[in-house]
């Protein structure tokens, strides 16, 4: 499919609720554990997305409906997390991404971009030339590939518990990790 | 952590809401779609877990604690989701996992399984000797492979949409395929 703002912002006003029913009041062995060394807890994805949520989407929208469009992007915090996580608890870090969403797309609706608006540009330092069309498709792919890493994380702590089941279930055989987008 | 029953059953009754909550009202374009071939589509994901709860996961505890331990699990039909699928649309087919879940863990709370139960062992036609424990845990493991596969058939959807971003997005690169458990 196209990227399609409606379907987009669709799937961002559900991501919150979804992570709520699935992890509040889940006991803490498949929330705040991870996939060793210094790999991610659930607790910790979800932080991750409020530092997104505040200094990532939505300023980088504005920053492409704004800036020349060779400017490039602020630079993002790599360990933002870390802020955002602080001594909260997972309820108190699913409420707070909760808040945060509600505010981001209140503030995307009332732009009511046009085709124009989504096909403007600015300068990712990385990646070179994108779009806001781009960026805002992103967002939802975003939501969808740390749901995949949190499926994975709780996966890992059953890893054993499963037996010679570990081999039919693919969430055990993915390897997959993202970068910073 | 070890499998111990009450963290398993306490995501298992947490996925009907989770998937409820991501996917009742979304857009055809994410849950009819699929990652090309003769892949599945979100609604059909939800038909298999219909398929499980009815036939395998239950009936297979069932198994266990009633049959030889040598005597090996019925077969299961590979294609029993489409029998479940049938016309029905999505929410349909949330609220008919949401009620055999439910049914499934009210009989799994009245068997008020022992420790010696969970050691319990059955054959599995490919996997050989398997216990109780393996198979409640491979339960919840099965619940996270097919969010896991969900959110990438999502974001399957939006591949081209996000530009160069695509290689920065882990459920991108994911080829994880689960077997039938």
């Amino acid at each position: 499919m196209g990227h399609e703002l409606e379907n987009t912002m669709a799937l961002l006003e559900r991501t919150p609720a979804a992570l709520d029913a699935l992890l509040r009041g889940l006991p803490e062995v498949w929330t705040e554990t991870n996939e060793g060394g210094d790999t991610w807890s659930v607790s910790t994805v979800i932080a991750h997305l409020i530092h997104c949520e505040n200094e990532d989407w939505m300023p980088r929208v504005r920053h492409i409906l704004h800036a020349d469009q060779t400017q490039p992007f602020p630079p993002l915090d790599r360990e933002g997390h870390v802020r955002y996580k602080g001594g909260k608890t997972l309820p108190q870090l699913l409420d707070e991404f909760a808040r945060a969403r509600a505010k981001g797309l209140e503030e995307l609706r009332g732009l009511k971009l046009t085709a124009q608006d989504l096909g403007r540009r600015a300068m990712h330092p990385a990646l070179g030339s994108v779009t806001l069309s781009e960026l805002l498709a992103t967002w939802a792919a975003h939501d969808l590939t740390h749901l995949h890493q949190i499926s994975r994380i709780m996966a890992h702590q059953v890893r054993e518990a499963v037996g010679p089941w570990v081999r039919f279930l693919g969430v055990m055989q993915c390897a997959g990790h993202s970068g910073a987008a």
